[in-house]
């Protein structure tokens, strides 16, 4: 069922400035998208020069919000590909005054046209959508196309994180990474009753963990 | 608990010549046992030039058994350390009158002193015990000293297949595969309830799933 769109979405968009940016992505094809470059100062965007960090697929904001208050030494950047869920979360981040935290409404094929090479240490997916059918694999966040982008993003030593309750997704996405030359740690099976501390719990973990549902994670390293 | 000594035990063993050999590890330490070679000549053992096999921790030789009857154009290996249990495989193998079998009775650190070096093709690691407390981690068979073993005997596209009923170990086997240069492929996080063919059932695995546990997979390469 496709989201109706939210009311005064182009105002509310307006008022958002300092805290969402909507790339034009519609002239860029995905072969574009590295060669063509569209960089974003993070200096200029963050005002400081702490690390960044990325996550892609942000939803309503809820880690993303609870990453930036935890962690002030750091900015995180946030993609979101729908603008009516962007706005919501973009909103909340304004509403709690957070100064190291920014949205991008754009589909994650477009990153290379506006991030730097080597510009992001911790890369975060968070319960991406599994893409169950074989013909949208090409979709999942963990395939190879996207895996190459995280190549070239990721800072040398960066970390990408990676929670969801799809075991399917997620035996694809251990495949997906090994094949293409990341090594995997912090494996967990069923996060909630682990030993892992520190956890930020998204909207979806809540709502899936609650029904009894392991949540898996692995961290993956060039 | 320990098991019982067998009754007649030496006698059962002596009628066992063509199945079941003892490798004397009393003389060699584990850092000797690259170095003090006693290699084993795979075409005088099985009269064949096939490709050979390895299940290290064969158990009553369930699956070796029927992987010798399924695969009449492959040899297995199995290794297994408490003679209690590998003369039972043995005389199993023996009845069956299979060919393409044979047991070695010695604990794995010591098979760089039997094997010749890029001589396995398909190393099978099924129900290896957990050793779930981190002061015995160097005892599991996917600990990097053994996986340092296998990168040893195992021939070029060679290929390790990883069976487990726990959870623990199976995180902690994919992340040592992981970090020590092996690519994985084939991950099942519930093998039963998979689309995999050709599962042959151990012992262990048949105990362990008819109590609704999910059965853990993984194919390992370099």
């Amino acid at each position: 069922m496709r989201m109706r769109r939210k009311k005064n979405l182009d105002s509310r968009i307006n008022d958002l400035t300092d805290y969402l940016t909507l790339l034009k992505n519609d002239s860029l094809n995905f072969n574009d998208a590295v060669k063509e470059k569209h960089l974003i100062d993070f200096g200029e965007l963050f005002c400081n020069s702490n690390p960044v960090c990325l996550e892609i697929g942000c939803g309503k904001g809820q880690f993303a919000i609870t990453f930036a208050k935890l962690h002030p030494d750091k900015n995180i950047l946030c993609v979101e590909k729908c603008t009516n869920v962007i706005v919501t979360a973009a909103e909340a981040a304004k509403s709690s005054g957070l100064k190291n935290i920014h949205f991008l409404c754009t589909a994650a094929e477009y990153l290379p046209s506006y991030l730097c090479e080597n510009s992001i240490c911790e890369i975060y997916l968070n319960f991406s959508c599994p893409f169950p059918k074989t013909k949208h694999i090409a979709h999942r966040l963990t395939n190879k196309r996207f895996l190459d982008i995280y190549k070239l993003v990721l800072a040398d030593n960066g970390a990408i994180y990676q929670k969801t309750d799809n075991m399917k997704f997620f035996e694809y996405s251990i495949e997906s990474f090994s094949q293409n030359g990341f090594r995997l740690s912090c494996i967990s099976l069923d996060l909630h009753n682990s030993d892992f501390k520190g956890n930020i719990i998204t909207e979806y973990e809540e709502k899936f963990s609650s029904q009894g549902m392991p949540i898996y994670r692995l961290e993956a390293r060039l």
